[in-house]
Parts: structure tokens; sequence; C-alpha cells
């Protein structure tokens, strides 16, 4: 895996090589959640629009005898746990719109700094991916541009991408609502957060964001599920030498295991289909495994 | 004019100075047509739409004896010219989706490697304003990452703003319509063109745009008509030192002269009305004269 990555990497920045590419052309896409950190048991973002309910509903009460909000606000796990999708995009339309875009990123930053993984009561910041961050380090010490591309929202991942990956926010794609611009008193323009989706940005979204966003494709793609397939598909369709990984939890010990391919458990939360397995087995996209390939998983470990 | 570019670019970058700002957060966002390449008589991007009527009528013969296209395809300038927004809008939609991204670049660059300015008898991309491109180089040069934000069609000015501005494509923010993911033979994926406007990049659209493409404010901004006040009064909002001009098309003689501020003559295309000359006037807005501000308008002048 290690030597893939450095052989992408020289053949793609020694001028006399045939696959060399301008330092201007150099981009690498990573998904984010399950990729570059922890999304077990469940997305991040999705926490905390969780526990964000209770707020909302303190600000329209209308919404307290209401459902998905209800069942959130009894805090009863195993209910939550089987909302439906539809359930909590009611949950994330009402969490993540109707505040200005400053109000938005001030909460989120606040809550990041006190929320915990419940596994190993640390802050999610810092549960990302110790060999990734090393990656993402080599890969612009060697002049290339880093990007997230995540289904997760854009907003959110902005707040942390800076100081967690060391990626600034226009270099942040992810799943993103409208905003719509106003004024407030003494006629001081802002931009509020509206519940309309622009970019889905998971699946065929993901390059269709790339487009939009960057406007070029990829040199190499960074992903760890079926909502990842797409991006490392358009990556791979361009000529010269493209790198192509995914990321597959085979470590229940060190963090999680989930599929289904390989045999794993099955799970909703960063899907790894057994077909996305043999689609980059034919097409050459190498397969981390966590478990076998991973020395050390987070920062914090000895 | 230049004394104030001169100082806001010292009082930004002197790390004592209170207005110091971090390099990653040096942000300028450049309107395109009118401030920094000639949008008269026509908008480009439109005059390239108008010359594609034929290919694209040739490809979907029912729209030969449909309006707009039939008044196209007569080729008369008088009835061209009062064409309505509603009958550019549906030229701009038929010529510009449909086909691969990769070949509207294509069909773009040669187009323009062979159009001409009917005044210049130039290739519109000679006609950037050399002041602006000196701009562009000396934020640049004080490590401020520069982007345009265009009412103009993203893609289309993808093609050119790297050679002509130095800004890469992930630097040009801009009206802009979906694509759809698609197969081709051999599965070779595709991202096709679509109809559907996911941004307008005008008016209260540009700080919207800016929020989604590059997630903060700029510290400077640059426009030249109706359609950049909104942007630069987002820019003006934040806190310390920003800078926010406006060119004004005075210059009949070197350029062209239009308004209807300051009583020039009033026109549909970079309409600068007098309410925007009074709110920059009001708000300290630099209104730069290309008449007596600018010694050189473009490169090629003597």
């Amino acid at each position: 895996m290690k030597q893939a990555i450095i052989d992408f990497v020289n053949s793609t920045t020694d001028p006399p090589s045939p696959s060399f590419v301008f330092r201007e052309d150099r981009i690498a896409v990573f998904d984010q959640d399950g990729t570059l950190w922890v999304e077990h048991p469940m997305y991040t973002q999705v926490i905390y629009c969780l526990e964000r309910v209770p707020t909302v509903v303190a600000e329209r009460p209308g919404l307290k005898n209401v459902e998905p909000f209800k069942t959130v606000l009894c805090g009863d796990q195993e209910a939550m746990a089987k909302l439906s999708m539809r359930d909590l995009e009611k949950i994330l339309a009402a969490t993540l719109s109707g505040m200005s875009v400053e109000d938005f990123s001030a909460e989120a930053k606040k809550w990041l700094e006190t929320a915990k993984h419940p596994r190993w009561n640390r802050a999610y910041t810092e549960l990302a991916y110790q060999p990734m961050l090393e990656l993402l380090l080599y890969l612009r010490h060697n002049e290339y541009k880093t990007y997230i591309v995540t289904g997760g929202g854009q907003d959110f991942v902005r707040v942390y991408a800076q100081p967690v990956y060391g990626i600034p926010p226009e270099q942040v794609v992810g799943t993103a609502g409208g905003t719509k611009y106003g004024y407030g008193k003494d006629r001081k323009p802002f931009l509020t957060k509206e519940p309309k989706l622009i970019l889905n940005d998971n699946n065929a979204g993901k390059p269709e964001a790339i487009h939009l966003m960057i406007g070029r494709r990829p040199y190499a793609a960074f992903g760890n599920s079926t909502g990842d397939r797409e991006m490392l598909e358009w990556t791979g369709a361009g000529a010269g030498a493209r790198l192509k990984m995914l990321l597959l939890h085979d470590d229940a010990t060190r963090e999680y295991a989930y599929g289904p391919a390989q045999g794993l458990p099955d799970t909703k939360v960063g899907t790894f289909t057994p077909a996305l397995y043999d689609e980059a087995k034919k097409n050459g996209w190498t397969v981390i495994s966590m478990k076998n390939d991973w020395k050390r998983v987070f920062t914090f470990e000895k």
C-alpha cells in the first residue's frame, strides 16, 4: 500500500517520467467519514444534529410533539437507531438551517470542543487516522492540492478541516444547502442557511461536485464506501497515472469492522459492498486493510 | 486609486499592523466582464452562444423554425439586439448544455482561438485590462489568493482564466448549471452538461456563491456593475481593512462609456446605476475612472 503511494507520487512528480503531472494539475481528493476519521457507530455530524434537537425545539416549540423530533427528545437510543433516512433528513434540515452562516460555524465549533466519542471518550477531532494525516502531508509536500469531498455537510466540515487536516475551507467540497442573502439591523448583510439542497455529495454527486467546485479531474482519490465508487471511477478514467484507494474497516480491535465485503458485518454507515470490492480488484484500485496495513490508527496511541 | 490599493495591501500584510490578515485568509474576488476584460457591445459568452446556434440547429433541426433560434439564424443584427432576456436564456440553455464537459471546453477553446472582437479585430482574450492584470499579479505577489466571481458561465471562463489571468479553474466561481454523471461505451464515465441552473452568480447570488465555493469572506472585491453590489457589500461588512472598488467605464475613446451613473449613456450590458454610484460614495468604495486613472487600458497599446 505504502509502495503504491510512493510509486504514484514519484511517477507524477519526476519531470522525465512519462506520467509527469504539472504542479498546478496535482489534485488529490479524500472522502472524510470513514476515510479520514471514524464514522462509527454514527457519522459525527448526525450526532451533532441529534444533540442539537432540544435547542431547535426550544426555539420552535411546535416541533415538540412531532416525529421524528419527539423520539429524539425522549432520548430512547433504540428508537433513535431505527429512524429512517427520511426522518434523519428532517432532523438535518431543522438543525442545519435557519441561522446565519457565522452562527452555525460558531455553534458547531463550540460543540466539537466538548463533544466526546462514546468509545474513546475523546474529542471527535482526535479520531482522525494517523496514516491518512501522514498521507495528506506527504502529498502536499509533493505539491498536491488536497481536497475533502464528503457526503457530510460542507459547512460543518469546514469548521475543523484546517486545524485537523490542514485543509482550508475552499478545499472542502461537501453536501451543501443554499444560503439566502439578506439585511439585518443597520442594513448589515448576512447569509442565512436554507433547507434547500444544492449539492448531494454522494455517489454520482461526488464527480458532479468535483466538476462544479474544482473544475478538473483528480489524480488521486481515497474513499471507503460505496458512496465513493463514482469518485474513484471518475478519477481512474483520466489519462496517465491515477491513484485509487479504498480503506476497508476490518479492525474491530483497534477501530471497527464492517463491510459487508469480505464477510465483514453489514452496516448502513459507510457500507463497503462485495460488488465494490470486486470492482476495486477488477480495476486495480488498492484496498487498504486497516488491520494489516496500518501500524498505528490514531495519533494518541502509544 | 493606486495608493488605496497599496495602503490596503500594506496594512493587511505587515505583521505589526492592526489590520494584519493571515496569509491563508487573504482572498480577493474579481468580477470578470467589464472588470477584467471588455464586455461591450455584448458579453463574449453571449456572442459565443449566438455563433454556436447554427451548430446546435444542425444537430437539432426541430429548432430551425422556432424563436429565438430563427432570428439568430437569419443573422439580422437589429432583430438580435432586441432579443429579450428570456430569449437569450433559451439560447444559452441550448448552446451550453447537452455535451460532455470535455467537449464543451474543447469547443469553447477552439472558438476563442479564432473569434475576434469587432472593434479591435483582436482575440477576446487580448482584451483583458492591463491595470487589472497588474493588480492580480500585485495581490498574488502579496500572497492574496485571487478568484474570479462572474455572472458569466463558470465552465466558459475556466477555459481561459489560467492563460489570461493566471487564475486556475478551481478559483473561478461563476453561473453554473448542473452536470449528470453517466457511462459511455466500455463503461467509461463522463459528465454531461445539463440545462438545470445551480448557481446564478449575479447580485445576491455572488455572496451566496462565494460562501458555497470559497467558504469565507473576501478582503478585497472588484466589480463594475449593479450585479456586483452585494459582493462589495458582503466584503465590506467584514471586520478590519477591506478594499472595495468599482470600475466606471467613462472612456469612449479608448474603450466604452456607459453608466447611466454620472450622466454616461445607459446600457443593459454592465449597468452602473446612479444608485450604485451613491452607495459607493456613501460607503467609501473607490470608483476607478478608466479615463482618468488608467494610463494604459490594453497590453497591446503602445
